[in-house]
């Protein structure tokens, strides 16, 4: 949903250079050991495990806290979490959010511990922290992990200090779609140095010297041109964080007072890295669903999208053996609402006022819209591509545009 | 072992300019599509599924083949096998090799076959070939999955064709130190429609269209910057087997007729990429252990090493409960005997010169060196720095020497 925002080729050429010049470009090199105390030091936390990617980060944490049996996670998040689970031979018990923040709720959270659970995985969705006072307090009676999903938190701050020292762990993802974007990449981090020393053992093989293996490690390695690229974004974070506030703002003043459309804003007095978009699309009031909006915006070559659709208790993998996913009430109306807009600092502010254009256009003749749509077939054909599904009047999208 | 063989900046920089101006940094991006067409040709295979790292990759062919209960691979070879075979809830299976070739000696590996083993998993040690034929009739017979570990193996051919299409699948490593490398990365290559395309899910989260999830993937997806090393790479593949091709030569010539070291050469008229200059020492001929000739060339700046010592089975993670390991005679020689020496193209040939008189001065004064070693208590500290363990007479090393 995110262009990749990235520092000027030079930033990133100077640092890669030196990589070149060692000829050395991989296994714990200099600018992997620099990017780490930079984001130590930028995340008030004692350590900084960077890796490949962060869906292999949580990996090494499932396999460094030796989780085993039930693992409770938002089933709105990222499927990747869900996945790693299962492949690690644990069960991911997917748990409803708060309609609020779409967060994970606290409630429902401790509702499914059981015997059997071992940890707790609760994403800061959309950049919003959690409710970490009161998923400590639950984890800490059960006597289980809790471990956090920033994949989306970066820059972000709470309780007086940034995301990234909360619970035993939290994954960051520094994929090229994020708000600090190394390529692809990850970083885990934790003020537990024995957990820390365990991540960096399990990242490279278990090798704790020449020819001793520790522990059954894999490669989570980061190469030194993906940390050129992270070192030289969080050389210019503090503008990204500023580009991206801009851009936050101009929609939520542009799509302010349209029935049936909120727009998601940090809670007052919050801190957001304003690196999403998020709006919710009430079909009943806007008088067009979501995905009606979607697929108009698309023909209008905006990538919007919904999200997390259909949620990772209905996804194929995590289907129960009996069919019948949990019912998830909340989870599942904020997947058939929420629509996510192109955001963040690459995202000129003609676009976003351009799109947001788009968007009251498409409000002022909903009903008409949803008449069109409703003729061209495109309620049938809603998980074929879009571009197939524009109604008369609405462009043809250009292709080949990036994922 | 073995410096990055790396092609000019400039030729890495014509295809990382595309991505950069594309701003389209991972996702399977175009340099990976042309990478694996690239690959797919080179190689003679049907399908070339480029990964993050080598290791991912056979932990996805774990996934996508189902393997379950024990997969039998050979101890020697790099631990990561046995590691994310572990990591995947399956049994790794420790197998002895032959002494000529050092891989994995068929007729152990049937002995070792039972109701519960679901795969072989064959490194190529060392670029040569195993030995295929009989791997392929025992799994066939026993209805077992043969992939290989040919991590070792890119550009050597065998039976009329190249390493990457033998078994049900392949997977090269493409690390820094690889013949052709990728900073880091891997590609698992297989002629089998089906296999490649669950694979392909695999790495990308499963993901078969944009909201729709089939199985529980993982995240191994290759960056564009890495695929540009690896294009790059790819293009001057012929000179770099080439200067391999010198390197070993002189290898050959210059330790010659020394007693009680045999310098490995491919078998008469097999291939080989010629990577690896791999030697190993009789101590009670040579006069000096393996271990002692290892002190004495780091002592003089040369990172000369044993290799995959102590062996998989009797690393850490892998000992049995009872303590005791499987007896693997031959394993075992070889891991007191071997010696890998700095080769590849990147490697000039005056320092193959020089490290091979170092050798042969060694030889000459062996008896005396082996007591010199002996006073200095060398081989009580044989798994600290060699730095601390130098003789008199010998400098001591540069220190910040690249792994």
């Amino acid at each position: 949903m995110n262009r990749p925002i990235t520092a000027p080729r030079a930033a990133y050429d100077r640092y890669f250079d030196t990589a070149w010049d060692r000829a050395w470009f991989s296994n714990g090199g200099p600018l992997v050991s620099e990017f780490e105390k930079r984001l130590s030091a930028y995340l008030e936390v004692e350590h900084a495990v960077v890796v490949c990617n962060a869906t292999l980060g949580l990996s090494l944490l499932i396999q460094a806290l030796e989780l085993t049996g039930e693992v409770i996670l938002p089933s709105y998040t990222f499927i990747s979490s869900a996945n790693v689970l299962k492949a690690a031979g644990v069960k991911p018990v997917h748990c409803d959010i708060r309609s609020a923040d779409m967060n994970i709720d606290p409630e429902a959270c401790a509702a499914l511990i059981t015997p059997r659970t071992s940890a707790v995985v609760a994403t800061h969705i959309w950049g919003a922290p959690c409710d970490t006072s009161a998923l400590q307090a639950i984890c800490d009676d059960a006597g289980i992990a809790l471990v956090y999903d920033a994949a989306h938190a970066f820059g972000v701050r709470h309780q007086g200090r940034p995301i990234g020292g909360f619970g035993r762990a939290e994954v960051f993802s520094l994929h090229a779609t994020k708000v600090l974007q190394a390529f692809e990449g990850g970083v885990v981090t934790t003020d537990d140095g024995a957990l820390a020393d365990r991540l960096r053992l399990l990242r490279n093989f278990g090798f704790s010297g020449v020819d001793r293996v520790e522990i059954a490690g894999v490669n989570a390695k980061m190469s030194e041109s993906h940390a050129a690229m992270g070192l030289a974004n969080l050389d210019m974070i503090g503008e990204t964080l500023a580009a991206n506030r801009r851009r936050h703002e101009l929609y939520a003043d542009e799509l302010a007072g349209i029935a049936g459309l909120r727009f998601h804003q940090p809670a007052p007095g919050a801190s957001s890295n304003h690196h999403y978009a998020v709006a919710e699309i009430d079909a009943d009031i806007f008088g067009l669903d979501r995905d009606g909006v979607v697929d108009l915006l698309f023909a209008e070559n905006v990538l919007a999208r919904r999200y997390f659709y259909p949620g990772g208790h209905r996804s194929i993998p995590h289907l129960p053996e009996s069919g019948a996913p949990a019912a998830l009430p909340v989870t599942e109306m904020v997947c058939e609402r929420v629509l996510v807009l192109p955001a963040g600092a690459a995202i000129a502010l003609e676009d976003v006022r351009a799109i947001c254009g788009l968007i009251r256009s498409i409000a002022a003749h909903a009903p008409e819209l949803a008449a069109r749509l409703s003729d061209t077939g495109a309620s049938r054909r809603r998980s074929a591509r879009p571009d197939q599904v524009a109604p008369p009047g609405f462009s043809k999208p250009r292709t080949g545009s990036k994922p």
